[in-house]
């Protein structure tokens, strides 16, 4: 359970006679781009390896693989890749690899250190930026399907470098990933521009009864059981009308109304400064970030919003 | 009327004792950045300077003019950044300065040369990087102000990095402004993400009548006049619809119809590979790009869209 450097885990990976390597469930691009980047630089050296997800494969990232031969493995050396605490290694190989992994290899700063050795890097923006160093720390040409995983892993991380997370480093390893040849507006168009019909029928539904408040610095949703079950949506895709919500002109604090399956109501804030999101929430009995939090409500539909609004409306004067 | 390279522009504006910078009318984030830019970079020399653009500057980019001092100025060098013609000054630019642009600075493959000097440089993203590279190339310290606009220039114009113009020089150069300081984060934010309530009225009424065709490849949606009238709306903002029609998952032809103001309607086409939307709108006395087309139609609304959907249908077969 140590912290390990860079050139330490290099060392670790060069030693290993062959590689099982783990990403986290609900893959993203940034776990299976750094998987896969660390996948094909192992094999470049001749070791068998293996890439490993509990979870489906997002269509989007299926090129990553590149027809690269998964090995069967006995008594492989283990490492995961962007996976903060063991259990997001997903219900079954979470159990299933419980104290057995050797080398983790991850960017967030919360991260459990779980592993024999941690190589841990908060700074980077994305997992991958930190496996694209550890590539040329063991001397492994970089090539263009490695830097294609790499750009996916800090892309997808960094919402295409608009999140505050980017930084100079980020855009450092855009740039040699183009100068790879990486052809990176394809790759964004598919990881970004894509919605659903599902998301989009329950967008439809939600945004027709959208509501101003507060001279239109307040816009709220509200999203019930029926809207699912007509769209065909789901509670991931719904996330995205919030974002949207917030980010209306002159909004200052948006909300997002769930009906769960149980009828109580969660609520979902967003906000831009100086509003409060996590004070405005912790008045209805919930809590969050200073920008995005959330509440629950038992109170029916229309008592619940007018409960959001009063909160949000005391706020803002 | 002739090409000059990047050094000989450094020399006419180190040689030029007060500059004139013009910006194309209806302003993006690239004329703007690319003019503010020169503008910092040639008042640090202590050159009297003056930015003017005919139309109205978007809020976002107010920033840019950092409190700089606007000189009166008498028989300065005349400079044009990111107009491809002289008539893209405006229509009251485009006669007082007809004739009268001493440099012309710009990244458009198709500019019109309609300086005294010109300097084109078409593997630019975006002109702003081209003023970077002049403003190195005349010596004058890069600031973090000067960062921020140049920044603006090319994040705007490759659309966050997303579109197919962006290039390792984009990235490398994002790297630089983020390292001398620019807080890219909430500049995108600004330039990205906002939403008028207009836009998103006239969004909701275009969507509630999104139709599919063809199993699901094929997305219309109409615009009519009462719709602009009721919402808001304008044409500007119009064509974000067409690119969300074509952001649907599965769709592989994208339409948009707008009923014009005399009654008759125009029809907004992308596609993906490999529906060719130059072709369909061909068929039906239109024309345009690969993936991006238009056409006109005097025929009701109802048979307009069974016109368009014949079309596609044919060319999806």
């Amino acid at each position: 359970m140590k912290h390990i450097d860079l050139n330490a885990a290099a060392l670790r990976l060069l030693a290993a006679p062959a590689v099982l390597i783990l990403a986290h469930s609900h893959p993203d691009g940034d776990t299976l781009g750094s998987a896969w980047a660390l996948a094909h630089a192992l094999r470049a050296l001749g070791k068998p390896v293996r890439v490993l997800c509990e979870d489906r494969i997002p269509a989007m990232f299926a090129f990553m693989a590149g027809g690269l031969a998964q090995a069967a493995l006995e008594n492989a050396y283990i490492v995961s890749v962007d996976a903060a605490e063991e259990s997001l290694l997903g219900d079954v190989f979470a159990r299933e690899y419980h104290g057995r992994v050797d080398l983790n290899i991850d960017h967030h700063a919360t991260n459990g250190l779980y592993a024999k050795d941690n190589f841990i890097d908060p700074s980077a923006s994305a997992s991958a930026e930190i496996i694209g160093e550890l590539i040329d720390a063991m001397g492994v040409p970089m090539t263009s399907h490695i830097a294609s995983c790499i750009y996916a892993g800090i892309s997808t991380d960094t919402g295409c470098f608009r999140y505050a997370n980017t930084t100079a480093r980020s855009h450092l390893w855009a740039a040699r990933c183009m100068e790879l040849g990486v052809e990176t507006e394809p790759l964004d168009r598919a990881f970004f521009e894509n919605e659903t019909k599902t998301y989009l029928a329950l967008e439809r539904m939600a945004f027709d009864n959208l509501r101003y408040f507060c001279d239109g610095r307040v816009a709220l949703v509200a999203v019930t059981q029926d809207m699912f079950r007509r769209s065909g949506s789901n509670d991931e895709e719904y996330i995205k009308i919030v974002a949207r919500v917030k980010n209306i002109e002159g909004v200052l604090a948006g909300a997002a109304i769930r009906e769960k399956e149980d009828g109580s109501y969660k609520i979902s804030m967003r906000t831009h400064p100086p509003v409060d999101a996590a004070a405005i929430c912790a008045r209805m009995g919930g809590g969050g970030h200073l920008r995005a939090a959330g509440a629950a409500s038992d109170l029916p539909l229309e008592e619940t919003i007018a409960m959001v609004v009063r909160n949000i409306e005391e706020a803002l004067t």
